[in-house]
């Protein structure tokens, strides 16, 4: 019996949730019974039922007996009451014989109860199959538990002498298409963006996801100086909520946007984690990716090399000054692409010692 | 008969002479008879036979008679007396009945000259095969031949936030050792390095190539305000040859040293021209390599960047603004690498209308 393959299809499962569950996490199972696989289910929306019991339902659904049955579940099942009744024991009363699991669950307060509760019945356990990339899936489930703030990605383009901007402020196009075909992906993944009020107000952009049957993510401002004022500008016409973090009392006219009274960047994180706005896709100016990595802010860097050159011009993060390479800070690269002639490159942090 | 494969083989031994051959051209021969190779040469090093000569007498010495055989030679055979006879006149003494040739001679005065006199003689005569390919590998000897003046490499690596080195100059180690071992590729491939007074005197590089059988390039200097003294530098102590452009009179005491008093880059360029130096790895800094930029004297740049950000830094061109992105200047991508946490990008100009 391959576990790992049955893994892998419960992984797949779990990538129709994408975009729809947050901030829930990703989580598919399969469930198979000798040797065949007999029924499957995922997470697919946000407060649905979890992915076992969907699973589970949909065997029922045709009249299948899951005694004796085996399942593989991405992530440990879960061992609270929350707004269903908890996973675990429902595979106990369903009589599994065994329970494969990808990643235990990353909040350390139930971390292994689930397979605690299984394992007290007499049901076959094993755990972290696949566990990396099903962790790798869920990041920004785990950082949102972990570390109760949003997961933060960093979005930018370069041209390739290294400018997000030319000292006038031209940015239009540093990008190419297929890059920017790849920016509204990333747009559908992340449950919000985020840029600073100079740009709003310069660039006047949409910040909407423009791929099929994607979401547009809710877009936030920073706004500390409390240059907002009512101006026409194009988020107030699109679909989709706006919060502008400001020092401002203005009221706002537009139906589609609050005004939310804070600019400390901490007390702004905790503010969104507390309204289960689960990642964010900051993607500039050079002021606002400074403000994050200063604050070591920073889960996910998304850069995109253009092959141009302009000599001068804005560098993304160019409110830090650091003196001496060995003290630069580091990230590792975890994938690169060709979008048409540009480079794209994804990195994390390095852990810091 | 499959004339792309012998064309490949061909191809295989041109290579053979990279970093001896300059600055004549890479080439290689393979004869073929009833389907069979019988033998093969290369061009070996500056001033040596020919390739098809090489390929003739490595026949003539196991005593096999060419008559009737077919010859696959990736440049055009030669036409003109020069150290040698022409090679076209000897592949019709020898009795040659097809040949196949990879890319005509680049000389505009010449180019064709070789195929005239094979078919004169009854010679069957194709080329273009692997053209594409066979004017990559010889780029060098095209440009050198073409635009009378050295191919003109620029390399340089950058933090990922666009720096060569920190306000403070410091640039140690901006790369890692992977894509360092790579510069010593380079510096084997082109004839010389390049690089400016201020960085001479405040790196004091040793400019060597450190690869297994490989060969210093001429290191080149530019010394424009005459910073240059007899300090006691590192590449005065390295095998290999230096030459200062420089407005200094003093005399050098170095014996492997010359000083030209010239500052002007045409000039520079023509002089090297002149002394058969027929490409220039650029290293920097910033003043050298915009310099090179401003005048659109740019064939190839390397460029590495390194996953670490220090937010202000020196940029690698510096001494060119650009206010909009439209007017950048433009490369073609046309190979990308990752050497451990580093990601590399080689491009070439965009033709400018």
């Amino acid at each position: 019996m391959n576990h790992e393959y049955f893994m892998q299809l419960a992984i797949n499962e779990a990538k129709k949730g994408i975009g729809k569950v947050n901030p829930n996490p990703l989580v598919g199972a399969i469930i198979v019974k000798n040797g065949k696989i007999i029924s499957k289910g995922y997470h697919e929306y946000y407060g649905g039922r979890h992915a076992e019991v969907v699973a589970i339902e949909n065997a029922k659904k045709r009249n299948i007996d899951l005694k004796g049955a085996t399942m593989y579940v991405t992530l440990e099942p879960c061992s609270h009451f929350g707004k269903t009744p908890p996973c675990a024991n429902r595979l106990v009363k369903e009589g599994f014989k065994e329970v494969y699991i990808g990643m235990l669950d990353p909040n350390p307060m139930v971390n292994g109860n689930g397979i605690k509760i299984l394992k007290e019945h007499g049901i076959k356990v094993k755990y972290n199959i696949l566990e990396s990339e099903i962790k790798k899936l869920n990041e920004i489930f785990i950082t949102y538990i972990t570390k109760k703030r949003p997961f933060i990605a960093l979005k930018f383009a370069m041209t390739m002498d290294g400018f997000i901007a030319s000292e006038k402020f031209d940015s239009k196009w540093i990008s190419n298409n297929m890059s920017r075909n790849f920016v509204h992906k990333l747009r559908n993944y992340y449950s919000s963006i985020l840029i600073g009020a100079n740009t709003l107000i310069k660039d006047n952009p949409n910040l909407t996801c423009r791929i099929k049957n994607g979401r547009n993510p809710i877009r936030i401002i920073l706004d500390k100086d409390g240059k907002f004022y009512n101006k026409k500008l194009n988020i107030f016409m699109e679909k989709g909520q706006n919060i502008i973090f400001s020092n401002s009392k203005k009221e706002i006219k537009y139906k589609n946007t609050e005004i939310v009274n804070e600019t400390n960047i901490h007390q702004i994180l905790k503010i969104l984690f507390e309204r289960k706005i689960d990642s964010i896709l900051v993607e500039g100016g050079a002021t606002i990716l400074s403000l994050f990595l200063k604050y070591n802010l920073v889960d996910k860097i998304h850069v995109f090399y253009a092959p141009k050159i302009i000599g001068k011009g804005i560098s993304p993060f160019n409110n830090l000054k650091i003196d001496k390479i060995e003290n630069s800070i580091r990230f590792k690269p975890v994938e690169n692409k060709i979008f048409e002639n540009n480079l794209y490159w994804e990195l994390i942090p390095c852990l810091q010692e």
